[in-house]
Formats: structure tokens, C-alpha cells, sequence
């Protein structure tokens, strides 16, 4: 399984909108077949890995990563794959996380008398899919927040002034979380103010070639909160004269002319603090979005954060002090200790001479 | 020498104001002796291992963590101790500190035939007595910088209050540079808002028995800044009330009356921020302070920052957001990002639930 897990890992950059999934056949102790699932409308990692065992896939074991799928999407369902290959006993790492299809990929095959089981190492495959598990699970799609902040916790001059707080490995490692994010959020704002294209640059990636290819030029949807849509005015910016979709998240009933040919229009609500972000990403989600990765200055990362939508905080923090005047990292107007917002660190590790540090919001008790 | 300095850092929290050092003898290949200094006033490392050695010292080569001393102080000079002992080879960590005096120990232990060499784990020794080694090169001592912060860089709410950011093993941790420090330096607002104590509660160090023991009930220094003995009205409060002596830092050219009997004087020129910090650390070093811990609130701290005068900041990060209302870190007013002050992260590592960050400031070009 542990092989599984890491083919599945393989496809981190490129299967979105679907899961990173991999499987591996054991027959008599040896590794007859294995593969993972490349990119979505592409064969499955069970398909894979049962062309590769060909005949001496019956009687064997299949480990997947994920429970095999029972519907015929674009390509057949998985499951009666392994039933019509003959394989004897499948493993899967955890059931789908679908409410309305889980168990039924498990279900074909114990039908057919094939031995099933499923939690085998559960969290690590978990892991791979944060954004399909809770997109499928809740409708709404799994929302990173990054941010560049000095060791005394500021991100910018207070004239605005910040490039560069952190150093190049740190901005790479950021390319790469942008490469594997379904989509990439800012406000209008820093898209204005840094003339920001929102593209992964995937030069800047610091990743092996054959993933490069395997992901291709694709980018993930470039999701802009303009309320006003500002972005009118500025026909002339990256983030309109790059390669890839625009999403302008807006609070009017339809665009307005300019915009009109140029971005895809999302109208949302308004809520007393801006636009309404549950909404945003609801339909982010609706649109197939896995990974949600937050850009954004301390107003919009800090109403994210307030409204109890993020899941993961990505702070790269760099090894200077920039002082009392500079600006904050999250816009949080909390007044009393007891309003402070508990965090667990996930992780943290040297990047560069900066600093990651992954921590995720603990759910109010 | 690895042991040596192992055992040199047993008197991590007893030597003050002298080094830390220890010494093995070694003859055909077996340790025959050892030793550390344990404390001011008590034999040096190198009579202890002298002692234990015997006449089997005759021949045998000594590791010490710091170049045997030559002069009468509270013991006769270890140079000749070695001398009359008949070792044949002496290698030591480092030359003595004080430049008027390094060398001497060598060069008797040279003049009389034995073989010297030294250098050797030299960065670690220096490692065990960066407040003795800065004191004797420079006059000045070690300062160490304490803060607690959340991981949005602040120290307390805006209504001050602050109790508790950090957990019970990052404040045990505290007690335990506190116990390490010859100093610890607060502000009058620090000491009469909080009603700190400043005093080592080895109870809640965490350290061994033995380590206590050898310890005792000896307190650093209290060095209070208080420009204009604002103390003199709160003769109730801890700091007063509890054992050991208070310095009173202040801009006059006395102690006001109700303070004389109470506190030690420590008269400082005023500079335009404040009390002359730098004239501060110069006294403290005269009075034999090694190490100083400045435990105080962003200005104070942040005026030692601003004045260079840093040498190490201990910083406690707790996985909470305390919010953009809340204090800064430091008071550092830097306007461009060009002024920011880098550092060099020496240490990050889990205590308890938080993580302690032990940054050196980065000398300016």
C-alpha cells in the first residue's frame, strides 16, 4: 500500500479535477502490475496496473489507494475491471468519499465473491486528497491560505512596500503549491497593486521534468474578488494578458461590457464585510475545484480566517524584523484573549533560509 | 574533549560569574581522572580531575574545555597545578577570553616541557560560556532577548492583557534561562504591571536534583529600568517582597530615600530614548555579569534591538492568532523595507505546544 501511496503522489500536479489515486497487484509476494492515475479523462491507476499484470492479474491482490470507482464516468468503473481480471482479494487504503457512492465499488466486488477490506494506512492516504475528500464530502472545496511574513509577524512595509520579505526556494515552494491547487484566490487589490498574473510558473517549480510534462500548461482557474469589478479599468494587466481562465467573483447582477469576453462572471451575495465567501467557494467546488489556494492581502486572508472557511495556513517566515509600523499578517480585529484562535502546527520546515510553518485552524469547541 | 565539555555543562547554572570547564585525564587510553568547576570560590575543573587521578596524573595528557588559568585568584593557578602533577600533554577547547591573559596558562604549561596544543571542538566550547567569553573580550555581556509571541507576532491583547500565550513547558524553559543568566533586566511597566517577581522558581525549571543542589538558592540580579524610581510607591509589590537583590537602574544622581536601604543604585546617563543602555550593560558586565536576560515589553526590548546591543533573541511562538488589534513583538519603528534587521534563525524547536525560535541578529554591513 505504501507503493500505492506513492504512485498516487506521482499524479499530485496533474489529475485535478479528480483524486490522486495509485494501485498496485501482488501475486506470490511479488509486484505483477502497478500504476497511477495520470490526469483526468485518462485511465485509471487499477487500469493501469491490470494492463501491466495482463493474465497474471487472477488470483492476485490489488492495493489501491483509493476504494475503485463504480460508475462509468468517462471510463469504465474500476471495480468490474478487477472483477473481470480475476483478482482474488483487494486492499484499499479508504472508501470513497462520496456519501452517495461509498461502499459501492467495495460492494461489486464482495458480489463477486472477490475479499475485500479497506483502512489501510486511511490518514496518509487521506492526506493525498484533502480537496477531492472535502469537496465530495461537504461541497465545498479545501482552502489553503498562504501567507510571507517577517518573524515579527509583518508582511509588508506600511507604505505597501514588501518584495522580497522571503527568498527564492520559498517562492518556488509556493509555485508548486500553486501548481497543485484547483484554483488560485485573490482580491483586486493585490491584483492591482503587485500587477499579479496568479499563473504557475512552473520553470520556478523546482520539479522533475517528466511531472512538468505530465502536468502540461494548464493552470488553475485565477479567481479574483472584485466587487466593484475594478478590473474594468485595467485592461492592460498580467493577470488579464496571461494564459488561463479568470474568474471575477463580483456582487453585481452581471458584467459589465469590457469584462464581458475577458473573465467568467461570478455573482455573489454580499455579506455586511464584503462579498460572501461560503458562496464562493461553494461554487468553486460546483465547479469541480479540489485545492483552493488563498493569495491575498491581511483584509481578505483575515475575512477567510474570520469566517471559520480555511483549513490550512501556509506562513513562510522569513529570518528579519520589520518592525511595529509595518503592516499586519491577518486583518483579525479580536479584542479579548479569549476570542485568540487556537492552531495546530502541522509541520514546519526550513525552506531556503525561510521558514513553512502548515497550521491548521482548530474547530471552535 | 566531548566528555569535557559535557561535564563543563553540569555547571551550566552554578558557576557564575565564572566559566563553565571541564577536564579529563587520560592515560593509555582510560580515563584516570575528571572534573568540573562547579562553583565560584570552589576548586577549578582541573584540580578535581588532578585529585581523582592521583599519582597515575604523572605522564598523562589533559583535555580541558578552556586554557588552564595562570594566575592567584580564589585557587592556585591550574597551569602549575598541571605542571607539578608531571602531565606530559595538555589540549585544550579554546585559548583563555580575556586578552590580557590568554596565552599565559599555555605558555607556563609550554615553559616546563609539556606539549600544548589547542582549538580542538572549539565552536562548542565557545558555545558553553558565550557570557563570560563576550565579558572578557568586550566588557560587555551576552544579551539575551526573551519574547513570547503568538504566531501572528504579538505579545499581548491591546488592553494589555497577555496571560498565558505560551504553556507550562515553554515557561519552564524561561525559569531555566533565567537560572542560566548572571542578569535578568525588566522595565518598571513590566515589573509593576505584571507584579513580576523576576526570581528563578527552580521548582518549575524541570531541572535534576543534582543540578538544584549544586545550584542552590543564589538568584540572578533583578535589574529593574525605572528613569524616574516610580518603585519608590509600590514597596508592597513581588519584586521587592522576594529574595535576592534588586539593581535599580534610574537617570538620577540618587536613590530617593524610601529606596536606599531596599535596592542598589545604578545610576545611567540618559540618552534621547531613554536610559543609556549601552552604559547599562557596561556596569552590569562590571559587576561580573556573564549572561543578561531582558525580559520586558516592546519598547524596552525594542530599544535594545534598535541599539545593536542584542546578541541573542529567544523567542516562544504559540500556535494562536492574537489579531492585528493586538501589541507588536518589538516597538521598532522601521519605515522602508531596506532599514529591516535580518537574523540568522541558530535554533527552532518544539516546547511543549510551542515553538521556540532562537535568532541571532545579524551584525550590520
Amino acid at each position: 500500500m505504501s507503493r500505492a501511496l506513492h504512485l498516487a503522489e506521482r499524479g499530485l500536479y496533474s489529475t485535478d479535477p479528480n483524486p490522486r489515486v495509485g494501485c498496485v497487484l501482488v501475486k506470490d509476494g511479488q509486484v505483477i502490475g502497478e500504476g497511477f492515475h495520470e490526469r483526468a479523462g485518462e485511465p485509471h491507476a487499477e487500469v493501469h496496473a491490470l494492463r501491466m499484470a495482463g493474465e497474471a492479474a487472477k488470483g492476485a491482490t490489488a492495493y489501491v489507494s483509493l476504494e475503485p470507482c463504480a460508475h462509468y464516468g468517462r471510463t469504465p468503473p474500476c471495480a468490474e475491471g478487477l472483477v473481470r481480471a480475476g483478482v482474488a482479494r483487494v486492499v484499499s487504503a479508504m472508501q470513497d468519499p462520496n456519501p452517495l457512492v461509498s461502499g459501492k465499488g467495495h460492494g461489486i466486488l464482495a458480489f463477486h465473491g472477490i475479499e475485500v477490506s479497506w483502512g489501510l494506512l486511511e490518514s496518509q492516504a487521506r492526506a493525498l486528497n484533502p480537496g477531492f475528500i472535502k469537496r465530495m464530502s461537504t461541497g465545498l472545496p479545501y482552502v489553503r491560505v498562504k501567507l510571507a511574513m517577517s518573524l515579527d509577524g509583518r508582511t509588508a512595509m506600511a507604505s505597501g512596500e514588501s518584495q522580497w520579505i522571503t527568498g527564492a526556494a520559498a517562492r518556488a515552494d509556493v509555485q508548486r503549491l500553486r501548481a497543485r491547487s484547483s484554483a488560485v484566490v485573490s482580491g483586486i487589490d493585490t491584483v492591482l497593486s503587485d500587477n499579479a498574473a496568479l499563473t504557475v510558473r512552473l520553470a520556478e517549480a523546482g520539479l522533475d521534468a517528466e511531472t512538468c510534462a505530465r502536468r502540461g500548461e494548464r493552470q488553475p482557474l485565477r479567481v479574483v474578488l472584485d466587487s466593484h469589478q475594478r478590473l474594468a479599468t485595467h485592461p492592460d494587466c498580467r493577470l488579464l494578458q496571461s494564459a488561463g481562465e479568470v474568474v471575477l467573483a463580483h456582487g453585481s447582477a452581471q458584467l459589465v461590457e469590457e469584462l464581458v469576453t475577458r473573465v467568467q462572471s461570478l455573482s455573489l451575495p454580499r455579506s455586511s464585510t464584503g462579498l460572501d465567501l461560503q458562496a464562493l467557494l461553494r461554487q468553486l467546488a460546483a465547479l469541480g475545484c479540489n485545492e483552493v489556494l488563498v493569495e491575498a492581502g491581511a483584509t481578505l486572508a483575515g475575512a477567510f480566517v474570520s469566517a471559520g472557511l480555511v483549513d490550512e495556513l501556509v506562513i513562510y517566515m522569513a529570518p528579519v524584523l520589520l518592525g511595529s509600523l509595518a503592516r499586519p499578517l491577518l486583518n483579525l480585529p479580536l479584542q479579548q484573549m479569549q476570542e485568540k484562535l487556537r492552531l495546530t502546527i502541522q509541520d514546519m520546515r526550513q525552506v531556503g533560509e525561510d521558514w513553512r510553518i502548515t497550521a491548521l485552524p482548530q474547530v471552535a469547541d
